[in-house]
């Protein structure tokens, strides 16, 4: 009987799962549609099917399943395991989703907040390379942020550790629904470069881009990188302004952290050396001379799986 | 024989050592000018003797002094016991200035940063409230910071963190000597409160400050506030920006690392509440709403004795 865990990554899109061997290794691994329109009771029985599939696979293949762990979005309360809200699952307010989906697969359960599972994942990627201390930035249509301190997961007072994305960039900058304004994922999240470009075509600017755009009403941030990188002018400067972003971001986290490394995931890292390389390069522009104290500045190695393997971590650590 | 540690803070202008005991009670403390313009082995010197003053001082008094932990500004390495430069010290370039008082007065000796030995002083102040995660601006001529997590002091990979002061609040803001642009430092120390409004004035402000300007050249941190307070419109202006920017500074670190506490420290915090409730206020409107984890903001309270007592404790702590 080899021990392993479940690992659950809970998203607005898909709910993915997978069983998870004590060295981090994922045996197998499942993705179905959250319907997250359906409500809390409708996708929590979507994540028990999706537990008891694993189980019945574990079970075959002579594994022995010992906890779950789930990543799933919004405030939480870790400690007890409630998830407060989630703004891409309707319903989901107050929900004690550990406890019950603890009776409901007859296993210990931990809740993760997504971004720190993920975060957690990708260190355990980099940590045999010495890496202790460690920032991840999730480019998605938010901002997601992990904060890994001295090898451990860092929540902070109130579990909202590495929220980096509501980090303010801009004084008075744009307005985000998170009540605050000049947050780093108005600027720098996958969705918000194709919103940019969209309102500098919308105030008439040239670009490639507008036949797209008025075709479909607004663009991607992959269009804004292939159009920038095809010597799209508009393009160029959207994509390289989220560059100087990020990097300003970088900045922060090393005077704040003073990490080694700061991890970019999510969608906007498809785009691959295209991002990271302005976003280094704008980073040792604008870092200070006084230290020599830089995190290199890295992609993601994990993809897909980082949240499944942090998440199934995670709860090997609390079980 | 009561066991107690020798603290000691080391500035540009003055050195302030003290006995302290396990308690983290100042027994006995004395300052002396630094005379930074004499160079290293000078200064090194006086150090020197004001611990030798206060070793005789233990001794007459029946007290063991087991330590000494001195507090320094710069760019160092803590776990050599090596400054590697200071703006403020002349000729301290990789100076390995806890081996050589360790040597000269033949106890261990540990060496932090001057502004992580303040933050700890004050984290031993506010511990007994139940505080375990805090970060301490100190906002002097520069911004020093320091951060607290989980109740042990954080330095981070590279000996640097809770440089707060060179977090970027201005993308390509006001120039930094650090090599940075925007830094927060050049709009919220005490020095850059005087700077902003001496430019004003230099650019035709309508002010009262007016005629000091012109006659010395300069104005201070306190001149602006309490003309502010007497209700000159461009200081009260500039006083107002201030407390914006400190409040961001406050909305970015309540994200990275979700604090219970943030205490504002350093000259700049004379003016009391004239300074804590515009924060507080700006922090209120200013950060998010998407969930109740704001950290309290507060005024130091040890005033020039944190750095001392912290250095004592680190020390402490390390033997």
């Amino acid at each position: 009987m080899n021990d392993c865990i479940i690992g659950i990554d809970l998203g607005g899109t898909n709910i993915k799962a997978g069983v998870v061997g004590l060295d981090h290794a994922v045996l197998t691994h499942r993705s179905v549609e959250t319907q997250a329109g359906g409500g809390f009771e409708h996708v929590f029985g979507r994540i028990v099917d999706l537990c008891r599939e694993l189980l019945d696979w574990a079970v075959a293949g002579g594994h022995r399943v010992t906890a779950a762990g789930i990543g799933a979005p919004g405030p939480m309360v870790h400690k007890t395991g409630v998830v407060i809200s989630a703004p891409n699952l309707p319903g989901w307010n107050n929900v004690p989703i550990r406890d019950r989906l603890s009776a409901a697969i007859n296993l210990p359960a931990t809740l993760e907040n997504d971004a720190n599972a993920a975060a957690y994942g990708e260190y355990l990627a980099v940590a045999s390379g010495g890496v202790r201390d460690m920032v991840m930035l999730t480019l998605g249509t938010g901002i997601g942020g992990g904060v890994i301190l001295a090898g451990q997961l860092w929540r902070g007072s109130f579990d909202n550790a590495g929220e980096v994305g509501h980090t303010i960039v801009v004084p008075d900058g744009r307005p985000c629904p998170c009540g605050q304004r000049g947050c780093l994922e108005r600027y720098a999240s996958a969705h918000a470069v194709g919103v940019r470009c969209g309102e500098a075509l919308a105030a008439g600017a040239e670009s490639n881009l507008r036949s797209v755009w008025q075709a479909r009403g607004e663009v991607t941030a992959k269009e804004v990188q292939e159009a920038a990188q095809g010597g799209d002018a508009l393009a160029a400067r959207i994509w390289d302004e989220t560059c100087v972003y990020l990097a300003i971001a970088c900045v922060n986290l090393q005077h704040v952290l003073n990490p080694q490394l700061i991890v970019l995931a999510g969608g906007l890292i498809a785009a691959g050396d295209a991002l990271l390389a302005p976003v280094r390069r704008h980073f040792a522009e604008r870092t200070w001379k006084a230290a020599q104290d830089a995190p290199r500045i890295e992609l993601a190695r994990l993809g897909g799986d980082a949240g499944i393997i942090g998440a199934a971590a995670l709860a090997q650590i609390a079980a």
